[in-house]
């Protein structure tokens, strides 16, 4: 049995799916990227900064380098989605979006299989000796299942 | 390395997924079940008897054993939801995920790691040698992410 066979079948399911959020993104208009995905709920626009701002953050966590656009934070992370607040422009999101990914999936494509059983960089050392599922390949998943949960939100878009 | 450490990993977060869809269906009561997860979209209590049905068939996709509950397909497969159409009583699908799961969970535990890479039965042996990623494994992420799809819609439910 290869070594590998299950990493690399996660990491072709991992392009499978960052591949297919790009396809729902470009499938709306930017006029749409403005509709709730239901009632009193996120608009698309936010859940497109939202999770290129979550991928872009696998950059520090999994040690693979720097931040690219640590500005989107203040408007996808730190706080809800509010229809009254200005938000950057579809073409600067949509940019990033593309961009992020791109890097991530290049350093995705050169860790060694080793380094993915390894710390991510918000555990210690002492913790992860305690707990040592909580390596890279575990927060690969967890954002493999948070593109997903996503996804399923965005097909119901009323347009 | 230890060769079934990214396997070991993914049916953790398996384990982790259903245990979260199971507390989400369980804060639902039987009357919300009927609610939609946004207008003219499934009502959580499709969701409920689709992903269990969809589990009940990794059985024999995955060469396991026979169906459970070959009788949902009728409701939550071959049809797509009908407000007005009566299905299975909720505590009958309630108690069908719960048992279906733990029968699906028993046979990952003591499948070896090398038959998650054999091909699933859906596929033929020469389809296979062409394309050796439509294995048990693979089926195994889709139904992770399928999981979490989802999930990312119950949350929306207005109640």
């Amino acid at each position: 049995m290869e070594t590998t066979a299950f990493l690399d079948l996660t990491l072709f399911n991992w392009e499978s799916q960052v591949k297919r959020m790009t396809m729902t993104f470009d499938s709306f208009t930017d006029e749409e990227l403005y509709l709730q995905v239901a009632p009193q709920r996120n608009r698309v626009i936010y859940i497109l900064g939202h999770i290129t701002a979550v991928h872009d953050m696998l950059l520090p966590l999994l040690g693979l380098g720097e931040r690219m656009y640590p500005e989107l934070d203040a408007y996808f992370i730190t706080h809800p989605d509010d229809p009254e607040k200005e938000l950057p422009a579809p073409a600067k999101l949509r940019a990033c979006w593309k961009d992020v990914n791109a890097t991530v999936l290049q350093h995705f494509r050169t860790l060694p299989p080793a380094a993915w059983l390894q710390k991510h960089t918000m555990v210690t050392q002492e913790e992860f000796e305690k707990e040592p599922h909580r390596n890279r390949y575990n927060v690969l998943l967890s954002r493999l299942t948070h593109i997903s949960y996503h996804l399923g939100q965005l097909v119901l878009v009323n347009r």
